[in-house]
């Protein structure tokens, strides 16, 4: 009970200073770079710093919250909108909504905000940067400098990499992350070839409907698609097999996409050429044989880490709920979810 | 006197195998990794075999020696020139002449071949890779994965990388690598600047005349130029410092453009954010300080190291000196040097 006082006085010392109340059940990534410039604005229930149980601390406020600022990655279920009767709009930093109940936000016609194709550019950059770093062994070449390496052999021959022009790139997924790519890749003079659901009509780079069959039209396959149960291990064997020993895998989506450990023996065994990999099936565990491959570069899932993005999304957060509490137009609203 | 006469018989066993005869005076990089197939359609007369001073062993050979294959570095002075009466090909696997004595080639009209622009794509692809690398931190990731810190401090948060889109990118040295770099670049959302001898008429890129007022505009430098007495330390503490503290630089042109004690003070100082650097003044020999910066990649001026292109260059050496040696019109003869 008393915690319980504490919440609700904490509350409405806050509705006293009248800032609009927006709920948060885990800290999004937002939150530790911008949460100065966020707490400004808005007073933010942070149910994760509760010491009450999640259920305890929603019916506190649920008449009070008419706005919710999800992580991206926690559930937001049917049970908890429903201890939610006044809630208007939620705003996930995420580009997808596999994580929200969908079918309760249309029933109550609850506004959705998400980042949508914010991330696109800056996914696309480090699948590049990691392409690059593979073909062209800028990570190993580095470890080698800073080792000593290059001054203490001078017989050595550093081994060669390879070029980029006239490859033939096979991207996974043409969503707005793939155009990205694709869009790079072609400056490089990289021929894009492509596999997804539906061939697009309006896109010139040829389609493939069997990722197989791309994988053995390509030097490359760039993984740039979402994780559903159609994609979930896509890449298997086979399809490594089918890429072949020259053949290089960049996987900027998620981790079971592929198959880890078919990968990762494909990659022991010479079977492929190479992998930049930004994610992994069990993260952040990543398979032990990797950190001993020369022919890997390995990301921390940092594929949508830069300020610029961060501040941008920091904007599109304040502008929505600022749009939401003024009862004006939502800048960026989700139509027909 | 009996290396000198096993000096003529093996030339005289050549001879009689009528492979064409090429000189080498120290062997260049294509020489290593495509030995084998360059040996099947000439002889090489290798002089750094030879126990014989270079003086003496050319003289063996003065009468026989019609081409040369350069090593790209060691000098072809007059004195050896003039040592060789019937050369009247000079085939370099470099883009420069620099070591090359062309008054000397001129007066006796000997032909040249050079790589050309052979290596503009290779050195603009890692150009563009270490620029991504230092913005987007992936040589600093990698090694962050592979000493298992993601693993072990789940709640450490990996420093935000920067966004490539919207960037002022200044080419110092627009020819034929500083325009692939652009190319590139432009492709990712970047604004690109240059700084030249000259302005050029056809190009659309904002001209800066001062290199010092370019790195005043932009938050990239991209060193693209070769090295000569005016861009020898060009890029001095005064650039640097117009540069800024948000500016990176990137160098694919030779090291002492920079003048590299003042860069490695501005690095540590975070006058300036961050390099990424495939050539340095002393090579192989890389400043003790740089080696223990996240916010440097460095490479083992390797720029030009690919398969597909040490391969074109050795068709190139192949197609050049047979067409000489059949009296056909060279592939790519320089023109006007």
């Amino acid at each position: 009970m008393e915690n319980h006082n504490h919440e609700a006085k904490t509350n409405q010392n806050y509705l006293c200073n009248s800032l609009p109340q927006v709920l948060v059940l885990e800290p999004p990534p937002v939150f530790k770079f911008h949460g100065d410039q966020l707490s400004k604005r808005f007073h933010f229930l942070k149910a994760w710093e509760s010491p009450l149980p999640l259920h305890q601390y929603l019916t506190i406020h649920s008449q009070s919250v008419q706005a919710l600022l999800s992580s991206g990655r926690n559930p937001i279920t049917s049970e908890i909108i429903q201890l939610l009767p006044s809630l208007g709009i939620i705003v996930t930093p995420s580009a997808g909504l596999n994580h929200i109940d969908l079918q309760e936000c249309r029933r109550r016609q609850i506004s959705i905000v998400t980042a949508g194709t914010l991330y696109s550019e800056d996914v696309a950059d480090l699948a590049v940067g990691l392409l690059i770093d593979v073909f062209r062994k800028i990570s190993t070449a580095d470890r080698y400098v800073r080792h000593g390496l290059w001054a203490s052999q001078p017989d050595y021959q550093f081994p060669l990499g390879s070029k980029l022009g006239g490859k033939q790139v096979g991207i996974v997924g043409l969503g707005s992350i793939g155009l990205n790519v694709a869009k790079r890749l072609e400056a490089f003079g990289c021929n894009i070839l492509y596999n997804s659901r539906q061939k697009r009509p309006s896109i010139p780079y040829p389609y493939y409907s069997d990722v197989c069959d791309l994988a053995a039209h390509c030097d490359v396959l760039i993984i740039c698609c979402g994780l559903t149960d159609e994609t979930r291990h896509m890449i298997n064997k086979e399809v490594l097999l089918a890429l072949g020993k020259k053949g290089v895998i960049i996987n900027v989506g998620r981790g079971p996409i592929i198959d880890e450990k078919e990968m990762v023996e494909c990659l022991v065994q010479g079977e492929i050429a190479g992998a930049g990999l930004d994610v992994f099936e069990n993260e952040p565990c990543v398979p032990k044989e990797l950190v001993q491959l020369d022919n890997v570069v390995l990301s921390p899932h940092k594929a949508v880490h830069s300020e610029e993005t961060l501040m941008a999304l920091c904007d599109l957060v304040v502008g929505n709920f600022e749009a939401f509490f003024s009862k004006k137009p939502l800048l960026t609203p989700l139509v027909d979810y």
